[in-house]
């Protein structure tokens, strides 16, 4: 199974795609997508859904997952995050994606093994757990991580699922 | 002139279609696009997408413009409108359509003429402006609101250009 991860951003959405097999996970890409601050918002949407629509072309995902936001207390940087997001899920859902959403916590608590880990630490887990993998930067580490979070979630879903019975 | 006005919502979008001759205005259509809060964030905003697309490939506009949004202190909130306005903007910057946006007291000022004007006074101005229109609802009464604003900004930049005469 292919899994998209995907860390919305205005200004850089991370992307990164693992093959799973199993409990065995390997790299296949990850990148980051920029869209140009100088340009019209409209137009730096449609940047990101271009982008993120050729990504999926390419890699030809069969499940995504996005990092589940909160926004914060400044509401222009949430209006930005949600404007980006909004364009992200509409790029995996019209690509007929299911489309899993982690809590940031969620994800750390899977790839490092505490919520409160720091972007270093994610960094090193995801070389780690994905070796020989060479990373974009810290979103498309993250993204990497979501889609790692994702896959440990459908394979436990899957084995329970075996173990009762009831198809995956 | 044909012009699109849109008022974002991940609930309900406003839309609403002016055709704009100099400074006489006429209503076209007018809708409200509601998302299902029963189903999945991406399959709303893929719903969105979709109806808002239906509309642009039917009217035809020419120019298209969209409430500015501030956000709230609720973040949840503030990113669920974000979500959907990155949508509708998506929408329009995929049809190739240029947008306008103008701040909500802008708006009210271009309708009524006071920057405070309540939902009751805009319906009232839109329905005086556009003789004979029917309106959706209060959210299609905003967008019509919008594109009235829109037409406005462009017909005293065209005033403005024929009178130095740079090309509009």
């Amino acid at each position: 199974m292919i899994i998209l991860g995907l860390d919305p951003g205005l200004g850089t959405t991370g992307w990164g795609v693992i093959r799973a097999d199993g409990n065995r996970l390997s790299h296949v890409a990850n990148g980051q997508i920029r869209t140009d601050p100088s340009m019209q918002l409209p137009r730096r949407l449609s940047h990101l859904f271009g982008a993120l629509g050729e990504v999926i072309r390419t890699e030809r995902p069969d499940s995504a997952a996005a990092e589940e936001v909160l926004g914060n207390t400044n509401a222009q940087s949430t209006l930005k995050l949600g404007q980006a997001r909004g364009v992200v899920l509409l790029s995996a859902a019209t690509a007929g994606l299911a489309i899993g959403e982690y809590h940031p916590s969620v994800v750390k608590k899977a790839v490092v093994g505490t919520g409160g880990a720091d972007k270093r630490q994610i960094q090193a887990m995801v070389g780690h757990l994905l070796p020989g993998v060479k990373l974009a930067g810290p979103d498309a580490a993250d993204a990497l991580a979501v889609a790692i979070t994702h896959a440990h979630h459908l394979a436990s879903a899957h084995a329970r699922a075996r173990r009762t019975g009831v198809g995956a």
